[in-house]
């Protein structure tokens, strides 16, 4: 039954029956729970029509497999304008959210394997790209949440798969039957899996052609037997468990992460989308990693403008916003955070057409725009903390404020320009905190730093993508040495 | 007759009668002098279709008055595709030269106005749009230079135009007559003003009410009495004219600037598309500046490739190419020199219609483009001076090598690794020179700081272009601030 | 009786009857109290005479009081060694506790009253040095820790304290008795409050002629009737409170911030150090802030040394510790952390004695520490949370590393290089993310902005400290400029 | 005869019969010649006492050879005071002459062979620390300019001194003889080498056993048979040769590098300091690495004083002294500048004795100190540059404000506020030029770069010297883990 709305699904979430540790106890709900329930609010965005002019357009298209309305998150890109909308929607739900609304690993994983399962079976003779394609359609048709699940565990970082002590450091293939393959592993940092409904498994590294078992794609239910999911802990966590939203800062949006363990998972036939081609997996890699390094470019310019707002908000409650280097610093988040989006909108602008059909980012471009939000975003949360004062990490608690012995001391005592109520600056302070150095902080700094390749990823790729030779010929000519 | 060649394009300019002032002294042709020569031969590489495969796609295209083919650089933008296409036809031309190849000023100046003396007409009964599109067909058909004049010489920076002990610091209008107007002031730092055949006035801020004789805006041949030239000094200018090409590090191309000054020129009715009409004014310099900021973000990204190429290839002449510190420099010059490039092309891709059918581009985004070009050209110039090593202050001239007592030590003992010639390790090493710390450098570092408009100007312009009272209401959406 | 022991600090503590508050609740004992122990152990070692073998010459010294031993912290400096004593010492205490140890205000505002006193009795004719030296020779004989208290809560930023709506925005004196004064008002931010016996109050600003009941100084008993303290929120405070160390990160040691309200505290006449000189007021902030600017070139720097530890530690538990950017990156964190310290060692190297025979620190030089001290940790823990990984903020809860059902998981799966237990990688993570996002992050980010002055404040010291007239004669005559 | 006077060092100079090429052609006279006269009148510097108060103490202090007055630039710095009046020094002369006035290096080196020759010879039983000794008494007695020669050609820097193609790429001992050796290479970069009666030559990186002939330091009259210097070009340093103080911009003072060569040098056996003895080779470079990193925490700090000036001059010769942008970007490069000082005062006053007596700077924070400035001044620099105006690239030559055809309008459009001369606004334009793109940025930016080494060489000493295992156990103790 196709989710068309947000409740609709929270609902579906609660049905699934997986087996999920939050602080150490089995929940059977993560969607009545406190603790994840922001996260799963921040999701369902993705389903909110909202009240942005352009929403619609944005989080909706037509599907190319169908011919459908289907939301832009299963969609696959058919030009450079469906990858700036992409963008697009990405600043949007940013805004509307001020957190990672989890939902575009799945899309871009979508996306990656699309053109490269369309290669491989040119390639190999297989039959991935079929799959792929009616796999898509159902879960267009359903509209549900799919995780894109690639960071592996990793081990000993000195070492490749297949030289690790223990080799399941990278979920492999353990079993192969003409009905299916089994996988064990676990994925790491998985950012949104307690609200999806499938999880599209995708290989971490390009494989050598000994590493066949590593080099595997597949889907599965996120409910399917052998897999747990253990929820990762964030800054203040748990102030979302203690009933005072003031405390939380964003009260009702939040991200989270799990490790998925896969304990002898069965997949089947259908599901497999790539299943020891070893020359495919460096592939999906960097077209997953693309297609990732430019969503940064969108969704984290959209949380920019909302901390632009709040310096401006902070400033202007406590009488500081005509001081000429409060306006200053502003205008340099301004200008850092427009940076971020000039590279994502550039990436997609040049993008261009794969074999298969699909849209693909300029890849060069997709990884500057990542390389910048590694650093960017830290400058614009010191600028915001700057803006705001200390006050951000020496405010009293909700409690205090409700405690009659001392509220009214509160009330006076930390009271800005007259007009705007005591309670109004702490609420944008608090918010200030979650995002620089609350739980807001996970999604949005550190995030940003090893979300869709740590830095060195980005620089690796940049390195090898830039054409040197041609740049040397170009020195080479001016300065007028001869070959 | 219209120019069709790089050749026909400097007999052209060796035709024009000017009053050009070079080094003190009173010179009548500015092609043939070793000094400004260089900067001749970077404007005619736009006349050059070369040899890149893109060449001829970017530098000419269809005439929207005409329908024929005509420069870009003499084109009204009418597509967003066009803006993009203005970007890498930039980078092309800055990887050809090296250096600054002025002819953009005039696009960008064209591009403005026509938006506005559509508007114009269309507020204040004028008929300035229409003066303009036959001044354009003109110059299409012709393919000749128009230099864009806008930056007066301000006097005391505290005061505004008509507050100036002497009012001519500011372009103005001396006196009106039914055929046209008188004008008196100066324009400075005028890029490539001796290589153009017409010079495109412009008022350099908005005007108030009361200062109508500034806001002015008109065409003029630039051998019309009453105009004079005085080229600028750039550093190590005469080494161009020791006739050592060596010495010089980029020999054949070059930029140039003058304080072009108009002492009572007349200016005939034809030719005037502004004079007066003061709410005008501050519209020509912001979407001018929106032009030229955008154009940074190509032009200058050429010059970077070339920068990045001869970085390569000083470490290889060295044999320290293979450092980790050298590639990871190399790879932090290419990163910076992309951002530029996705600010070029996302304030393009993000450009919209004018009512005139002309398009501009995103100006918040073409503002954050420019911003970054007064920031990164710096430290790629740092590093590329890292990469290089002092000897490129240090290294004997070109008329050491020519010494036979000591040309035989110079080769021996500044070569690098073997295979290579130590007089093509210097040429690059020359070529360094001049780019970070010689000629080379007023072009691609101080112009990239001032040209456009400084630092601050867009600053101002980003304060004022980002919507804080949005971005203040995403803030408390998100943290539950009621209005 | 002379508190010689971190047991017998701790149990000083115990003994004061104060009305404090925390997360909404009145506490009796804050010692016990698992949320503030931490702040409590990390004063306790600077009674603590540790293993450094330079330590003892660093904690204590000679009393030029009374010619006894003290403690440093009660101590006037005598000399330019003094002043580098005290940030070695600063940077030692760092070292141990990766955190603020909270004991250096009341050293500062001592070592600024000191000298500030002195000048006014002369200036003035008052008697508050003589009082000051009893007060310190009592302070020094019982060993006892002095909060410094300074930063009013100010209310609304654009008005003054005579300005605002509510004149308790700043402390003030309401009433003047032949015994004393009574005063009201509160301080923001108060680090190591509920650490103290007793507060040292000082004037925020500097005060003009007509607002001479803001110009006060006095010291009163932590216990003084009138006195409420309300403890700050830090990110992730409550894990504190969870009995789970390894989900702390930094177990023993924290750092804590409250607000103190003075509601009409009578202040007897021999603690009063200021009442109504607004001439000295803005010289004891200047003085004080000067000091405690210096303070941060060393606390912070012997925290920034855990930090590279943790960050080397990190990398050689996931096999990372040989890649060339890691290493990089490490020499970086130690470049910009030992640049911290080299402005602590030069302030406090340039200082010279005051009148009254207290030595000062360079005022100018100990506003650029503290202005590299509001960048440089960013980009230190951002470096950090580089070298880490995104598992800092992905990490499951200590609770989850005991259930028996998952343990064996997480054990297997989060394990980093062989020879390494799990848990151990885990604990530096943990750590690391306390230090970055976490509650370590309040004391090593936030406060290295704000603490001892936001850094508008060091811009304004320093353009006003720097002789611009002398560097304009310097630049006259080099380019031969006559007057 | 010793030296006391600018004029006597001048005519000093003038009697060296030197081997020197200048442009290509062989000069007999430095001093005279317009070109290189600004670098000798630097140097003079160090002979006048000029007019600070604090210069005499500067610049000269008591031999503790001969307990007579000698210049601080032949001295042995006796104590952590001398080290610092050294630092103070520099700062002083960098601010007379905005440039590098090239004597340090000849100290540095006394410096660092000082203490080496004494371990070297308790290590070998060689007779070397007593040569030194005897001439540097001898240098004292005469007050003469020594330059130290470091720097090697180097060859293929990815291949060690004894691997290269050509061995002469490193200084070596070709012959050695009961009464001496003959030596052969060539040192590059040789700041000063004109200026200097005396050439004090080191090994440039540490030498393997195997390497003997390298391990070699020694000191030779410049006009010592078989030397032969070519003078470096800089940038725009013909304009010194145009007559046009005006268009030198810094037309007094200057630097100079040149290239000197050694063909087959006979070295007699007291002036050898080191021949063979590799282990001491390294310590001679990591040394004099270390002091000259210092040294550049003084001079560069001097030019930038001038600096600022000049930017504050600038600004208010054009009315904009005032706008809140331009105040900021001077705090910034006064923060910036003074920072230098902060890391050149605290490797100065952390210094410790060496076992010879001869005080050594903290090695660690000299390589601190010399890494910021291959940052720093390329940002003052480029500040400097936007508050000064495009103008400093687009100036007309002196020669125009000569013609009167076009004086008067250069006069008046080039003028600023009221008050101010245009001819002394463009004074400080053209300095500002020297400065940052012309002569002066040879010095002040690349040679901050290069100059005691490159940034990788400060970057691999300060992972060398800072202890990252004691970090290490710092981090495991509060992170409680166990070893």
């Amino acid at each position: 039954m196709k989710i068309t709305s947000p409740e609709a699904y929270l609902d579906s979430l609660r049905r699934l029956d997986r087996r999920v540790y939050v602080l150490g106890e089995r929940v059977d709900d993560t969607v009545d729970n406190p603790l994840t329930r922001p996260s799963a609010n921040a999701v369902a965005e993705s389903y909110n029509l909202g009240d942005e002019p352009e929403a619609e357009e944005l989080l909706f298209c037509k599907s190319h497999l169908t011919g459908e309305t289907t939301s832009r998150f299963t969609h696959i890109h058919q030009s450079t304008d469906d990858l700036v909308d992409k963008v697009l929607m990405q600043r949007m739900l940013g805004r509307r959210t001020a957190t990672c609304f989890q939902r575009c690993v799945g899309m871009d994983g979508f996306n990656a394997l699309y053109s490269v399962t369309y290669e491989c079976d040119q390639a190999h003779g297989t039959d991935y790209h079929r799959r792929l394609k009616d796999y898509l359609e159902w879960v267009q048709g359903e509209n549900i949440v799919v995780e894109g699940a690639m960071t592996d565990v990793k081990g000993d970082r000195g070492k490749r798969p297949g030289e690790q002590a223990d080799l399941d450091m990278f979920v492999r293939i353990v079993d192969r039957t003409p009905e299916g393959i089994v996988v064990r592993g676990a994925k790491a940092h998985q950012t949104g899996a307690l609200n999806s409904h499938e999880i599209l498994v995708m290989p971490t590294v390009g494989m050598r052609e000994d590493e066949g078992d590593f080099a595997v794609s597949f889907a599965v239910p996120s409910d399917e037997k052998g897999i747990t999911f253990v929820l990762g802990r964030q800054p203040s966590d748990t102030r979302k468990m203690e009933g005072s939203p003031l405390d939380v800062g964003n009260p009702v949006y939040g991200s989270q992460e799990a490790l998925v363990i896969f304990d002898d998972v069965f997949v089947p036939k259908e599901r497999i989308f790539m299943a020891g081609e070893c020359d495919q997996s460096g592939k999906v890699v960097e077209r997953f990693a693309s297609f990732h390094r430019q969503s940064y470019g969108g969704c984290k310019v959209g949380v920019g403008d909302v901390l632009i707002g709040a310096a401006q908000l902070a400033a202007t409650y406590q009488g500081a916003q005509k001081a000429s280097h409060v306006r200053d610093k502003i205008t340099e988040m301004i200008h850092l955070n427009e940076t971020l989006f000039c590279c994502g909108i550039a990436c997609s602008a040049r993008g261009e057409a794969t074999p298969s059909g699909g849209y693909m980012v300029d890849p060069l471009l997709a990884n500057i725009c990542k390389l910048n939000v590694t650093r960017f975003p830290f400058e614009i949360a010191r600028l915001l903390q700057d803006i705001a004062g200390g006050l951000i990490v020496t405010m009293p608690s909700a409690k205090d404020f409700e405690n009659p012995e001392i509220a009214p001391y509160l009330d006076k005592y930390l009271k800005g320009v007259d007009g705007v109520s005591t309670l109004d600056r702490i609420k944008i302070m608090k918010f200030i905190e979650n995002m620089t150095v609350g739980c807001g902080a996970a999604a949005y700094l550190t995030e940003s730093i090893h979300g869709a390749g740590s830095p060195q990823a980005q620089r690796i790729m940049i390195s090898r993508l830039a054409d040197l030779d041609e740049k040397v010929g170009l020195a080479k000519r001016v300065a007028q040495i001869d070959d």
